[in-house]
């Protein structure tokens, strides 16, 4: 099989880490770029500034390429009204996560996107992907100009057919199985497994395809390869090793669970996201569909989520998972990569 | 790669034809066994007398293995006045398909499942599989005792583990992909996709698992091994084939779907399966929760979805399909089934 993708972007195996925003650490990223796939920093909390420091900390640990994410801005509002319904709708966990109140943050939350991109540019990152859309023209411009590697983001045919349009030099297609939020950013999302979108979408743009969603092993990275794709992104089998940035609970609680105990939800951010299911993600859930859009809500729970993490409380924690955990190992990246270099050679081989 | 499966059932190729039950013909069942698969008869619909009918019609056309179908029956009850209430409901679509009245159906459905067990054996049918539940010890050891090699279904891995403790022979793992009735039978389903699905089940069973839900060629059939299952099974594919049985409508609005077009609905028959959406979905979806469960809603709109398709209205008709619908092909048996192996052989001999 010939790979495209792994010979422009210079690396040695088809395994890219999903840049998991808020878990991701330096020590992840040039991990796993060391052991011969791509890293990949999640900056879609960061500000410029901050993603600039986190790009010079990976720089520190490694000299190959690596990716930054970003969130492509979209423009919802909120009136200050529908901020102050949800943020009563809160009120009720105050005492379970120690919490005097909760504060209400400001309407006006800071976009950093454009700055992020001229760090990017500055730091000489080769690889930038992007999440919830597609940037604009002179923003794709710049950055080609200056020889990054785009990446988009897709949940169907059409959106991974306008990530070509618009220039993106791959796109990842992620399947329902996929943990953390939902990359869709074009009508409403119809959940397709990964086993149907890779090659219905290999089937109609010209550009590789990597396919994300409940992969975790070398067995997921072969059938990924068979369905038409040039790359596997793994996340949840990242987020529980030694260099993941995720809460021991967080890893815990994926290391004990069933493929039956995560599903999407809107409640922690206003966006749709899988994580294991737990007391807030079941009380909030008669809500999810009258609560304020992302950024909105994830600002709102922002004090409720770190207050849990403080307290050792998973119950109010985004606990996001694939819907693989049963496959999950609590081993470093070396030993993980290794694992899946092994075992998907061994099936290539016929083994 | 050695597979058990194939060589137990005698079959050339790990390629099942998924048991439709309403669509699937002698000629489809019989042209799948021909072509070196496991042609299989979806008899969850028929009766006892029916049943024996439909396995003659294919001891005519093949000397072949094949399967046998059926639904396993489950114990919900329905009042008088929820019938009456879900009638109500369905009055409103009589004109769009020119009935006079829509049916009251007995509350009395009849259940012929002990005697379609009976027709298996009588018949010397080889295989039998088995949806919505796993049959009692006393049925499971007639058929055992008769040399019938038995499948269950399963939507997670305790439903997968369960079948294999009753003593079923194999069991197909059903992803969220799949079109049609969903297999689920414990607890709430949760919809995991393949990819996740299949490896999870594997490592924690020891009989061979097949694999089932979006899978349409060689790709798919490659994948679904990869991931370490021993047979592929297609429903789908095989329903735009010339031999199918599925009503021309249904076989054109898969033909021309996108993989964002279907949807799990409750509104035809009581119990979540994935189609096309159509309006009688759309309009009957505020109810979802409140119909009688199967086989109650089903036999209520029995006369609407008849007579939709007599009058050549899509509206009303369960269009159920898989989430590839794009990958679809108006061919025959004989000519799909040898493109798939072609190409999945080819991808084994890494071409």
């Amino acid at each position: 099989m010939m790979n495209q993708l792994l010979n422009t972007l210079h690396i040695k195996h088809p395994i890219f880490q999903a840049p998991m925003a808020g878990v991701t650490t330096p020590q992840l990223v040039a991990a796993v770029s060391e052991a011969g796939g791509l890293g990949s920093i999640g900056a879609g909390y960061l500000s410029a500034k901050e993603t600039m420091v986190f790009i010079q900390e990976v720089k520190k640990l490694t000299n190959r390429s690596f990716g930054v994410n970003l969130f492509v801005p979209e423009n919802h509002t909120v009136t200050k009204k529908e901020m102050e319904h949800a943020h009563q709708l809160l009120a009720y966990c105050k005492e379970d996560v120690n919490l005097e109140k909760i504060p209400m943050p400001t309407l006006d939350l800071p976009d950093d996107f454009d700055e992020q991109l001229d760090v990017v540019v500055e730091a000489g990152v080769r690889v930038c992907s992007f999440t919830f859309g597609i940037p604009n023209e002179a923003q794709i411009s710049k950055l080609k100009n200056n020889d990054v590697f785009l990446i988009g983001t897709a949940t169907s045919v059409k959106e991974a057919q306008m990530a070509e349009q618009a220039g993106m030099d791959t796109v990842v297609v992620q399947g329902s199985e996929a943990g953390g939020h939902r990359g869709t950013f074009l009508e409403e999302d119809s959940y397709i497994g990964l086993m149907s979108l890779i090659p219905q979408v290999v089937d109609h743009i010209s550009i590789p395809v990597i396919g994300a969603g409940g992969i975790m092993d070398g067995r997921g990275v072969m059938a990924t390869l068979c369905l038409g794709a040039q790359a596997a992104q793994l996340g949840t089998a990242f987020l529980t090793t030694t260099e993941s940035g995720a809460h021991p609970l967080h890893k815990r609680a994926i290391l004990k669970a069933a493929e039956t105990d995560t599903q999407i939800t809107r409640v922690f951010s206003g966006k749709p996201a899988r994580g294991i299911r737990n007391r807030f993600m079941k009380e909030m859930e008669k809500h999810e569909h009258n609560l304020p859009a992302y950024p909105y809500q994830n600002s709102l729970t922002k004090a409720i989520r770190s207050a849990a993490a403080t307290e050792q409380n998973k119950e109010y924690m985004s606990l996001w998972s694939g819907q693989s955990p049963r496959l999950s190992k609590a081993i470093t990246v070396h030993e993980l990569m290794t694992q899946i270099v092994q075992q998907y050679h061994s099936m290539k081989n016929g083994n």
